[in-house]
């Protein structure tokens, strides 16, 4: 275990921000669970909004930071809204739906808390499939408290969505795609880690999001894919990569993942392939998931049938493995990581609890060119 | 060639159908063409509407059999809508918009056309990804006409749709998917072709469409893929084999595919695999075709690369290749299947200009079961 700070604590919920920006985050039995995952990904990581607290009464009293990766944030999990509202101290500007149920839609009893959160003037963050400006008796609410609801994943008119166009081929820098064996499994959080720890020793990178929880948490370049019909997701993932390199001249661009190549249903990896055209792909695996998350009569793939798999449906490489510690104790990750290096003659790491050095040479070992752009003191 | 009747006679527009399905396919600039799909598919065969004539001025006067196939099944091209109406005697029920660009929406001079179709009267049957219902000026036309626009791309509400399930696994009959190397390259041709000629030999098949122009033809089961969002995707596909399975007891189940597993944009035929979940896959090819047909800036993948492609992504087999004759003469068409059956290890032929035989007897050759079904005069 590194002995300088934890990697986890780089991600924190960002202070600082204007006011106006604070938010309550609505992820009632579910948060630190998979379908809880965009709270947690807030939790983590948000430079849009200030996380004030988490609502989820199962947990209410913990830290949200020591639930998740056994390190305190400050950031309370709380009962209620008005527990939240109590805790803050004033009323929070935003009540962000941070579930992430597998079909998308909302519960009647999760309904009245956020037409609660609008009645007491809170404007609303939803990143579900339904949309709730769809919904009547949202908009009404929303009209009478004079709040905003915003549907993350409601899609841009069809006629301003982009094909594939072939401009990716004009995209100089590498891209490197963080793919997995299963959708909630850490390839977002992997993925904000590595772009923060290159830029961190002078290596240029930007993160392109491809799901809703990366919008929220303020990426600058994203498409919310799964929200896109299919005809339009390659060309979509091409223009925000485009748009990042032509904006940002970054050394290399990261982009996220989705799914699983091998996944019954959750296939938008393959459009962020084909878009995005990576040199390199990390993967992300939880050695000890047995069953897919959404599917539990599916079984979890290998990591080498799924490495297998990403080279043949794309002209890429499989550059390493980042480890979800899901249910290991940390002597098993060691285990796992010697495994890995052995058998797949891959690089392999767990970004959450080792030091973020290891996910770095991973991809200076497969990009030794960047190592060039390195600041002289992580030579 | 085959000197019994053209295989293609078999596909024409029925006639007899039931008075207030008469039908006039718009096509301006595009019929024969592949952005012209959604009308070549219908004039090959439509069991829903009458096809009465097409228009398209740049081949006014020519028979759109003709055009397509090089058989002549009466069924006129014309210069315009006033033509078209000149032509029937009367005001047909429909028109139906018959384009299928990259970008699936309409231009100016198009939208005119049929607007002038629902002053006069007609139902707008319109399989476009722009939805016309949701088009200010379409509507106001439609309720002044007192006539319908069928938006068929439009896809069912998100409550309504399906996720994977896992009920494939109890669908016992086989499925085979018919897959290709583009978009626009006879999948749908091909799928229809091999459903009939089954049932026509006594082994029960059933399509399952995945696109418009299959759902405009009538098809029983099946889904517009590429107008749903790709969570549902899978779970749309099993769910209407499912359907098939359970509503007709089929010997075996045949799954139209969509562009191609190595199509930088269209991978519908990725949730197809994973929620048909096929024992066999024919793929279409056309070996003249040299760049993608909406990508002219990509080659063509080979078929050997395609086929390796399909094997890797699923757990299933390719079964055979069916040709695209486009560009090719009929001695080109016999020396690629001699070198394809060689190169290959594998069946193949022109389901178009070869005898259909050969596609059944590719079908038996893989699934050797199904031929206990044949009817004693075709053992």
């Amino acid at each position: 275990m590194p002995t300088s700070v934890h990697p986890s604590a780089a991600l924190g919920p960002r202070s600082g921000l204007p006011r106006g920006s604070r938010a309550v985050i609505y992820c009632e039995g579910q948060f630190g669970e998979q379908d809880g995952k965009t709270a947690n990904g807030l939790v983590r990581h948000s430079e849009r909004y200030e996380i004030l607290s988490v609502i989820d009464s199962r947990l209410a009293g913990a830290d949200s930071g020591q639930i998740l990766d056994g390190h305190a944030n400050g950031v309370p999990v709380l009962a209620s809204l008005s527990d939240s509202i109590a805790h803050a101290g004033y009323l929070p500007d935003y009540l962000i739906c941070g579930l992430a149920p597998a079909d998308g839609l909302l519960e009647p009893a999760q309904r009245v808390v956020l037409l609660d959160g609008i009645a007491r003037g809170m404007h609303i963050i939803n990143g579900l499939h339904e949309f709730l400006n769809d919904d009547a008796e949202f908009v009404a609410a929303a009209m009478l408290a004079n709040v905003t609801i915003t549907d993350v994943r409601r899609p841009k008119a069809k006629r301003d969505l982009h094909l594939f166009s072939g401009r990716i081929f004009d995209v100089t820098c590498p891209r490197i795609a963080v793919l997995g064996t299963d959708g909630a499994i850490g390839k977002r959080t992997t993925a904000t880690l590595l772009v923060q720890a290159l830029n961190a020793r002078g290596i240029k990178a930007v993160l392109v999001g491809t799901g809703q929880t990366t919008i929220i948490q303020g990426g600058k370049y994203g498409v919310a894919l799964d929200a896109i019909v299919g005809q339009y997701c390659s060309g979509e993932v091409e223009e925000q990569v485009v748009a990042a390199f032509e904006g940002e001249n970054p050394d290399v661009i990261v982009v996220e993942g989705q799914g699983a190549l091998s996944h019954p249903a959750y296939l938008s990896s393959t459009h962020i392939l084909r878009g995005s055209r990576p040199a390199g792909v990390i993967v992300q695996h939880a050695p000890k998931r047995v069953m897919l998350g959404d599917f539990p009569m599916m079984p979890m793939p290998t990591i080498e049938s799924e490495i297998a798999l990403i080279e043949a449906f794309a002209d890429t490489s499989v550059i390493g493995v980042t480890i979800n510690h899901e249910g290991m104790s940390d002597d098993e990750v060691s285990a796992a990581i010697v495994t890995y290096e052995s058998e797949l003659g891959l690089p392999a790491t767990d970004p959450l609890t080792r030091p973020l050095d290891q996910l770095v040479e991973m991809v200076l070992h497969a990009f030794p060119a960047l190592a060039e752009r390195l600041l002289p003191s992580w030579r």
